[in-house]
Parts: structure tokens; sequence; C-alpha cells
């Protein structure tokens, strides 16, 4: 039995979301049928977190236990030749054997893009979200640096999910712009869900002027919610999950 | 009567080109009807150069004529909005009189863009070519070195289409590599029907070692022709057309 580790890049737009569900086309589900038609094996693929419908990864991580012999580096060739071209598998090591793409994850990084311009993107529109409103990115800039650090972002949590425990420490949190294009970057140990799509809702109000940037310390005080928008999937894509050197 | 000037992006991936034909949708077509549905006028638009199925553009340039008084901002706006979403029109602006697209062209650039990474690319995947391939970067641009100039590009043409003179002047052909995204950006007064997708091809057979670079040598001089391949058309994008400054 050897235990694998997947990084995985996909184009979120037409599956609804990473975890297997009925009557629905996911990228768990997708990769999972075609590990089995290659390996024989019926396989379960744990993933290092879910993405919503729409939302992209460059790099999600999930691992399966398997009892075949095929090297990684075949069986990799064998499964980007057979998956849909929407998803693609970057790599496959071989993990120690109790890795666990979830419950070992340290961090994750996500980037939300946003097409600052006044007319509608064509090359990635299906990665990004068209602001045409001017924003002030030192406003949101500030805005960011108040988010950094270990809170409790409940105020950033969707209902319809529990969550016993909505603290998390935001590592890093930037804001790059060139030619139009703007990235927010948020890394943390994790992330409640809809966080960074609230998060980058509320940034983008703070950037119109709608909210001063020291709203923030109102909302992580827990003092009621100025958060309106949840910004929309597509422009949103999990980049990359960290884990302690040993199981990377 | 006034003369437009209209600067347009388009995802190429589901249009026969930019021009018009029966029976196949086109991003002249798609234009020409839009305009129509919002000024109530026929209308004629000339594109400063056609583009093959599957070519994408950043910056296609194309004029019309017509008789009706709206302000190029509002036309610009409703036309955005009617349009479909692999096409929009970035900019309109009034033109001298005679101004024509393409008889005024004074020089076009293309970019050519390549994934040169073992699997597949996920992002953009209509928009560029994958080659797993390692390539020799320092031979291909010898190679686009070569060309660069004022030559025959005889041997860079595609038969099926008559050009009476094929000497070209390609003022710029560069070869960028950034985290195994290559790009072939070329300028020039005018190009032959295929020849960037003509030149890619032969660069990156030269990239394999296929060929010396000094091969451009004797294809210039029209001893025989080793170009095999044209480059598949969805890595290619117009991103520019210049005009005179007089009719910028």
């Amino acid at each position: 039995m050897r235990t694998l580790k997947l990084t995985i890049a996909y184009d979120g737009t037409h599956f609804a979301g990473w975890q297997r569900q009925p009557h629905a086309r996911t990228v768990q589900q997708t990769l999972e049928e075609t590990l089995q038609k290659i390996t024989g094996r019926k396989v379960t693929l744990i993933g290092a977190g879910r993405t919503d419908t729409g939302v992209h990864a460059d790099g999600q991580v999930a691992h399966l236990r398997v009892n075949h012999p095929m090297p990684p580096q075949k069986l990799l060739r064998s499964l980007n030749a057979t998956l849909p071209e929407d998803v693609v598998v970057r790599s496959i090591r071989i993990a120690p054997a109790a890795f666990h793409a979830q419950y070992d994850a340290a961090a994750k990084r996500y980037r939300y893009t946003i097409w600052n311009k006044p007319t509608r993107p064509i090359a990635n529109r299906d990665r990004m979200l068209h602001v045409s409103a001017a924003l002030n990115l030192t406003a949101m800039r500030r805005a960011a640096r108040l988010l950094k650090g270990r809170h409790d972002f409940r105020a950033f949590y969707t209902d319809g999910q529990s969550a016993s425990d909505t603290k998390r420490t935001l590592h890093s949190l930037t804001i790059s712009s060139k030619a139009g294009l703007i990235r927010i970057t948020a890394e943390a140990d994790g992330f409640l869900y809809h966080m960074v799509r609230r998060i980058t809702g509320l940034l983008l109000d703070i950037g119109k002027g709608k909210h001063p940037p020291t709203i923030l310390r109102e909302i992580l005080r827990g003092r009621g919610s100025a958060i309106a928008h949840t910004a929309p999937a597509k422009g949103l894509c999990l980049m990359q999950v960290r884990y302690r050197s040993t199981l990377a």
C-alpha cells in the first residue's frame, strides 16, 4: 500500500466544486474515476480542502492510498492523457504512509484576481471579476494590514456550515496592481467558508470609498457587519497548499 | 457622415476568424449586426487585417462610416452591453474622414504564446501552444536576429492566396521567457498569410535542435524550405495595429 501525494490544477468553470456529490460533475469524482480506470482499483482521493463551484486551483493537493505498482511518473502521464482538458495533475510523489492532505496542511494560499479597466476582459474572463470603478488601493492596503494576524474571522464567515472555532491566522494579505490587473493574495493557516471572497468583497467596498479602512477594527471586534458582498467565485484560485517540510 | 475608429479585442476560439462569410460566426459579422441593431443603420466594418479561425486579438482596429449622431462613448457602452462575452470594443474615436483601417496601417504586432512545461496548461489553455520538450532559447534568439529586417518572406507564406509582393520588413522579433511561458513577439509593416505561425513553427524546430539557427540564411535566399510546421492558430494574438500619428 502506498500513499501518493498529487498536486492538481483545474479550471473551476464547469465543475460543481471539488467535493464529490450526486448528479454533479466535480473535480474529486473526475479524478477518482480516471484513477480507477487506470489502476483498476477503487480509490478515494482526499483533498486539502474543498473549493466551491467556479473556484479554480493552481496547486490543490490531494492524497490517496493505493496498492498498485505503477511508477508515479507513468501514472502521471496516463492520468493527464485521460483527464479532461480542464483538470491536470502537475506532480505525483510517494508520501510518508500516514500523510493526510487535509489534516497535515500547514497553510494555504488563495489569490483573487480583479480586472480593473473600463471595458470587459477577454482573455481569462472566467478567472477574474470585472470592476470598472476606480479603486483606492491605498485604502485597500491599509485595511489589509489591519486584517493580518490572528483574529476571530466570524464576520467573514457565511452561515450554512458550522465552525466551532472561527479563529484563524492570516499570515499575509497583499494587493498588487499592474496594468489594471489587481491581485489580492491571502495566506493563512486555514480559511473559513467564503472567507477570501468576503474579505475581497469588503476590500472592494473600501476601495470604492463605501467604508473607511478602519471599519476593520469594528468588524474584528464583532461590532456589527458591514460585509455586504461575497465576491463571485470565478475570480478565486487556490494557489498553493503548504506542508511541514518533512511531508512536502 | 462620420468615420469611427474602433479598437477591438476578441477570443478567437469560437469565431471562424474576422472576415464575414456565409454560414459561419465571424467577428466582423457579429460587430456589424450589433452596430446595426444599435444605430438602425446598415454598416460595413473594415478591419486592419483578417485573422484566421482561432486567432485572438487584443488590439484589432476597424473603421466604419456612419451617419448617426450618437456620441462615441455612448455607442461604446451600448455596443459592449450588447456584444457576446467573447468580443469587446476597447475604444471608439472619431477619425479623419478618409481614415482607412487597412490601407493606413503602418505596422502590426502579433504575439505567439507557448506553455513550455511538462504538463498541460489550464488557465488560458485556448490561447497557448503546449510544448513539453526543452527548448534552446539561445538558438531561437539567434535565428530571430537573422530574420529581422527587410526580406523576401516567400518561404513563410502558405499557398492558396496570391501575393504579388512577398517582401516585408520585420521591425522586431523578440523571444521572452518567464516561468515556463515563452512569448514570441513580431512587429512588421505587414504580414503574409500564416507568416507568424510559420516563423513560430520554424523557431520551435530550431529550439528543439532539428535545425541550426543559420538555416535561416538558406531559407531567406530561397534555397528550399525546411519549414514543416504552421504553429496552431490558438497561440496567436494580434496585439496592436499602428498608424501614422496624424491618424492615431
